[in-house]
């Protein structure tokens, strides 16, 4: 279940559209169960890069639906960051009811001193209800909100109801090592902490005392087996396995293009059958594409999952 | 109608709440057949200050056919900003359905170079449908993008159903006169251009050739009697006018705290039942109600209106 | 002296300059032996408004010894605020020397978190030296760093030498409030508050707890006479003159204007010689001149210095 | 000569410092004539990596020149970035008679739209004087400029002095393709594109039109075969090369850190005596080093030179 104590890869889904921008039902199936297959351990919908604020409230609310029948018993988490607390209670009690395991809160870019952030969160958990389970996203490079450690420790005691830290501050490894050492010192509840950032720094975050990922790389079988290698001790095959992929980790976070990337490769992995966006969306020139080709052929060198590719 | 030769003074409404959050209709009733009575020309709903983003999209809709319903012949713009343009879209369908007169877009913050504010402009126009009308938010301190005077006049110019301007750029003056001077060149063709900034400018914004104002100072007729004054010629009379209420306005311009002061006075006034804000709100402390209280009994010395005070 | 019981007025220096943009040491004689005529109490110069990047350190160095030389017994704080501590130390021991009363250090606009700000605080106090007094700014809406009362109490209470803080957050009332009820508790120890934001909201600071006002507008007597009637209890004789002044103030206070205007308005007084900046500077259009001289006009039947002007 | 056909390797330079924060002019000679030995074509000092703002202006001068005297025939690019002109100016005309190359010039965080942007270069060159070859940097992520690619053609064309554009957008593999675009269509004169951002894009960039690298990686080897590599077309050799830094280089690239890890690790090469920051610095925790050694090692299989440490 989604809780304090979740770990693994919670991979964090695109929304799959046809090349005329309805949903693609049938690429979600295959997507959600496709990540039950290789090991996931839940999935997070309607995150950043699930191009969430172009659907509507009923378009949402039918997304989440359809991955969570498809789920079977791996909890799906729900973005639900909005602009005003009705659309963000809105959201959350109607995915609630169709069974998420939870919601992911990111806070408001205007949010600047510490106590502003408190708050928001504090605000929140009220308007939501404090009954759904909750997982703070901390990502200043995207949110332009700066949250400290003692920030993110007074928001965890204040509330309950968190029982997640999506971690992707950049730099990010001194401050999972705070949080750990709260945790020590008793200052600090126990939650799980998955980190994003494309993942460009698990190998490291791992060992620092994050429990898995949650993040959106196109090959989340590397996230799951550097997850699974590093709990099982065996750090340099971990770091073997990430080295390898980095080129494409590295290329898949670039800002803003990220996502035709990754959907460019699902596309080509055969998960997606269109790696359309919904406008405003970008698209890859065909310099990009060749060079994601040909860092997926580098890669198949390594990993014999590049390499099935059916393009 | 709303349209490019829209002229006079469009108040921004508030959202009325009863003390326990309801929105209250009858408060709302009394607002709109008010400004009709005291000779606005218009109203906008939904607005920075009307609280939007803590109404559900069933209450924004709900809100706006009420006050359509009260406005009889006076056009109402609907603030339509939104993170994403499916719920963009899907609030301007359906207020235009109920007989708005156009909407009013604002640019999200993280927008910088002119060709993405440009871009912008282009793709909400073709989300929400080119055969709305619409009018362009400039508001730099709030937004936190600045449009130059090109940015505005290539936005007119590449949309058509662009009919008017919210001025509210802070210094503005030589803008007004800048797009100005565009119309008279031949680059640029006419639009509407209300003024915003709790009118804090009006009285030279007026002489710089704007057609008025959008904005929520409490006691719109000033904003009404300034520019019926200055535009019949009557110069010094509308500073005169202006400057009993300026110590007032500076008041109200206060950011955040803005609306506290707004609905207090429209209570006192007798307007709104409550100066309820939905959570999360602001509201003013006793020494703020007291200092209020004294800029009130100052001004109706200047403006019987503001002696007509119930309380 | 300046200190922690400073109060008064601190006129804001601009730096005049020659039309061809020398240092203009004659008008800066004149401007200091006016203020000190006029009863400001002291003045800080290498302002925001001071242009002071547009000096390098010879010239800054000079002006300041200037000043000084001229301002006799009155205090002179320098504005050190500076990208790096180097060049900030070597300006704050430099003009120390030379006789001033101590330094006003702005935050960089960098900085987010209120550990940020604190620590920030504590390298500049060591970078110069704990010997020097010094001046908080608090400007917000230019430097947008945002401190809460406890940030700004924290840095009172963790460094001896900071006797002063320069307020002009927007809205500011209750944050004076706020801090003069610490000082009451006795969590906060007493410092001088005087207020910026050219005096937009000094009619009520004076009432919310303040001792002055530290802000260049281009009639400081009006300042100073609102200072002396709030301190004498004489209220409505202070809101009076305030609001006389209060359409030219609100002229001012555009950002990035308001410089062109005071300084034109010190030439019309008799002040400056020339109103020119140094590049790149700002000037008043022609428009903007006869607005000037219209609230000119209109300022001088109610208070007879606005009339003496020699234009 | 450092102008419009620079290619190569330019490392950015930390400056060396000793535990008790002396500039260590040893270090500094040792560091210039390492990377004459290994095929550097020019270096840049006082970068933003260079703590430059933490040097007063004598200090800025005395290193530059220590720099260029044991630099030989290679160009020395000097970072004159600063909050006004006047320093600017000083430290650029100082620096050009010392005999600097040229000088690279950042955009202050304030600037929005592209008019501002164009403006403040031409306002700089006028400062400076037209005489200086200038480097445009632009780096979005820590400036908070964004420059289009016809704003940088619109510098460019502009002011001749433009000789070099240091490119450092994230993500910016389609605005070198534009820009080298832009020059076949004849709408933009060549200039030298050299690339920051630690290297973290080389391998394409190189691909895309760079004449090579300016940044600060501590295995400045690499970018240097990287960029002969593909210079040969020997795109696979290049990649592998790239590919077995690739852990090193996203671990330096770490926002506020990165400095930190680089002096470290041209500590732990013998370039440097010490790792010292001055003040306000940051330093490696157990941790960190930790992490920095166990990539090292791993390098050090795939590229002899990561073994040859001294440590």
């Amino acid at each position: 279940m989604f809780g304090i104590h979740s770990a693994g890869v919670y991979p964090i889904a695109p929304t799959p559209f046809t090349d005329n921008g309805e949903i693609d039902f049938n690429s979600t199936d295959r997507m959600v169960e496709w990540w039950g297959e290789i090991g996931a351990t839940g999935m997070t919908v309607l995150g950043i890069m699930g191009e969430a604020p172009k659907l509507d409230l009923s378009e949402s609310v039918a997304f989440v639906d359809r991955c969570i029948k498809r789920a079977g018993k791996l909890p799906v988490l729900v973005g639900v960051s909005a602009p005003g607390f009705a659309a963000m209670r809105s959201l959350a009690r109607a995915v609630m009811d169709k069974g998420a395991g939870g919601v992911m809160i990111a806070p408001p870019s205007t949010l600047r001193t510490d106590d502003q952030i408190v708050t928001y969160y504090a605000q929140a958990v009220e308007a939501i209800g404090t009954d759904i389970p909750f997982c703070i996203q901390d990502y200043p490079l995207t949110l332009q909100v700066q949250m400290t450690p003692k920030v993110i420790q007074k928001i965890i005691m204040d509330n309950p109801s968190c029982v997640m830290l999506k971690h992707e501050d950049w730099p990010g490894l001194e401050k999972i090592s705070a949080l750990r050492r709260f945790e020590k010192e008793g200052s600090l509840r126990h939650v799980s902490i998955l980190t994003g950032n494309g993942g460009l720094f698990l190998d490291f975050e791992m060992e620092r005392g994050v429990d898995g990922a949650m993040t959106g790389y196109a090959f989340p079988e590397m996230l799951i087996d550097v997850v699974r290698l590093q709990k099982a001790g065996e750090r340099d095959a971990a770091h073997d396995l990430f080295d390898a992929h980095l080129p494409v980790v590295r290329y898949e976070q670039q800002q803003g293009v990220g996502l035709a990337v990754r959907k460019y490769i699902l596309k080509r992995r055969g998960i997606l059958a269109s790696d359309a966006q919904r406008k405003p969306g970008s698209s890859l020139t065909p310099a990009a594409k060749a060079e994601v080709e040909y860092l997926l052929g580098r890669l198949a060198r390594h990993d014999g999952r590049a390499g099935k590719l059916p393009g």
